[in-house]
């Protein structure tokens, strides 16, 4: 395993000390690389950690930073302009439980972070890529929570920004993607089109200093889904979920979490114990359900057709990855309708108080097919992730959710509109 | 001081020792009970505070409960199904300190909490008092923030709810307000005839067993804001900040939070030193700033017309009060246009990534007003709250947060897009 490129010794990435490519391990100094020059595989962060303590986290900020000696960012990033997002609420969800047949359940409720998405802990980490590589200019492609997370994070941190999306999103995202004072670009095609068009991009001096956190920087990218992993397995008292139910959409997330979960057991923090992973998707966009069902090891793309917009993803580069964690741990892939993640939705909210976006709805969806069709077994602890905010994706449950009456404000008119 | 109701032995308000009248000292036993039968003054809570030190604080949980101690609450409140808000981040916001000459800034961004505004503190102060009361049903007069709250709480908890709201809120605030599986009823009407009605509403027998929040309720509810006040002198290291910017709708968060800080001097948890009270409203709504210009000590109602929806509260409750407050700390009460509300909220997005609703627009228009008029000593430490979220009043900047261009995914549409 040879060092391709060229070091950059005034780059400090804490514990990372390489890029590895996952499918045939070629090892590449730390850089804004994503593919692997042999193989065209993944390239992924491979680190060294030193000693890391229950103790020492727990004594650590309310946020993704507690970790942060299991992530490629410098010690003292705590202290430098960022959006400090993590540390959501694993709430108990006793009451979705009861109606489900579930034993012990708890939602992962990353709706908390702050642009109300996930999104907050992976652009997180990309930050620090791009203030080590010197980037001027933070930029995504985005189905619309990236979008605004990247905003976000580029204006706390002074930085510019550009980020692109598919003109057809929900309007609370559009919103929130360029009330940040950056360059929003929406792009009059899908977003697997908004992808290729930020990949050419990036070969052009156009986008030179440009930190693409999905692209160039996204082996440093993804490493921010781990802290979901890491956050679980300390909120239930540094123990793995026996069952836990994630959503797919490149499938980067799922395939993190299985990482962090491994380098917990691996570090000692946890105890090493079989955990099932489950995959989520809208049956409209459901290219790693379907090769899943199918028994196949590649994944067609598929032109999305969903209210989940956020997980329209039609080729899902770390499809097959999924594929390989649900089968190696005797999970699942599952997907669920568009009505059935308006049902989730409300589901959700009456059970537990907590508004998700149509994302949370698939995965709520398929926490409720899984358990229906037995492929969740009941008696084991099950975490389900809601990896977004209702407000987003308001349109989806708009129609159904109104006032039950208007009425002038006296007694006697609610006497009559309530009489029954 | 007579003790004037009925004792109920099975309640268990923690440390909660009475009602008191504000006005005129009489005491009552803690009851659903919310004005003086002897001259009509508001009642609060009293207690009889046992020994509290920071550092049993500094390990409570990562929420309100960790003040449980000084709230009217059981000791296991931790342990019964509710949303958890509270320690919310105290954000330094130095690139907007710089814009607006400041030395030392913070915003207090309390759009962190699970429905995303500080109403979630109120409501879950409530829910206690109505688990203590033996209620079934959980309502309020809303101007939308609260009735989400509510709507959320109550399905957490597994109580009924019923929430009244002006008929002209916005959308999101709408659907956010009855997604829960509670009754919404929109009212034709200002939120001073919603208010009214409820009053109406609890004597009647339809309202039995009902906990209004905010009216049956209120002494309970208001006590929640005072999280506030030691979340920030807690985050702070200790320490009640020189100035504080706090938005003013009804008044009560604005008393409650100087209540809280004078709580923490008397307990000796905080160092005693003096700071001034600053209150903010929209023109459009600002019969506090108005008296408070004016050199009154009341406050005449007035007819809301603002898009800062939330602090639409024409007949103030507690306006007396913070208008003496504002007086004896030393601080005001400024008012900016809706037009300097939009303008703010995207200065807030564009320096620090919070995104405010118009509410925290307010804030820190005022803010900026207060450091150009001279009102606010630019050395010293600062603090302005943002108690609610963006994503509920998108319409405020809808209209110039759009995508700059709309364009095929190519480079040469890039290119000729953004040529200059």
């Amino acid at each position: 395993m040879a060092l391709a490129s060229t070091a950059d010794t005034t780059l400090d990435f804490g514990p990372a000390s390489a890029l590895s490519c996952r499918e045939c391990g070629t090892r590449y100094d730390l850089g804004p690389i994503f593919a692997c020059i042999e193989c065209f595989g993944p390239l992924e962060v491979a680190y060294d950690f030193g000693p890391v303590t229950r103790e020492e986290i727990a004594a650590g900020p309310t946020n993704i930073w507690r970790y942060r000696k299991l992530l490629p960012v410098p010690a003292n990033v705590e202290t430098r302009p960022n959006l400090q997002p993590g540390w959501t609420k694993l709430v108990k969800a006793d009451t979705l439980a009861a109606e489900l047949g579930l034993r012990s359940l708890y939602v992962k409720d990353d709706s908390g972070n702050p642009t109300h998405s996930f999104k907050d802990r992976v652009v997180a980490i990309a930050l620090e890529a791009a203030r080590n590589f010197g980037f001027h200019t933070l930029s995504c492609s985005s189905t619309g929570n990236l979008a605004g997370a990247v905003g976000a994070a580029a204006a706390r941190a002074g930085l510019d920004s550009c980020v692109f999306i598919p003109s057809d999103l929900e309007a609370a995202k559009i919103t929130m993607a360029s009330v940040y004072g950056g360059r929003l670009v929406a792009i009059d095609g899908t977003y697997d089109e908004v992808n290729r068009f930020c990949s050419e991009l990036i070969g052009d001096e156009l986008g030179e200093k440009w930190g693409f956190v999905n692209v160039n920087l996204r082996p440093y990218y993804a490493e921010g889904s781990k802290t979901l992993a890491y956050e679980i397995a300390e909120q239930l008292g540094w123990r793995i979920p026996d069952q836990i139910v994630i959503p797919v959409a490149s499938g980067s997330q799922l395939t993190k979490i299985d990482k962090g979960f491994r380098e917990l057991i691996k570090l000692g923090l946890v105890e090493d114990k079989p955990y099932r992973v489950f995959g989520a998707q809208a049956e409209g966009c459901s290219p790693v359900s379907g090769a899943y069902k199918a028994g196949h090891d590649v994944v067609q793309p598929v032109k999305p057709d969903t209210i989940a917009k956020s997980l329209a993803i039609g080729n899902p580069a770390d499809g097959p990855y999924v594929l390989d964690i649900a089968r190696r741990t005797g999970g699942a892939v599952e997907d669920v309708t568009d009505g059935q993640v308006v049902e989730a939705i409300r589901l959700l909210a009456r059970t537990e108080g907590i508004f998700a976006e149509t994302a949370g709805g698939v995965t709520v969806g398929v926490l409720r097919k899984l358990a229906e069709n037995g492929l969740l077994d009941p008696e084991a602890e099950t975490v389900v992730l809601n990896t977004g905010d209702g407000l987003k994706t308001l349109d989806a449950v708009a129609a159904e959710a109104r006032p039950a009456a208007v009425i002038r404000p006296s007694l006697a008119a609610f006497r009559t509109a309530f009489a029954n």
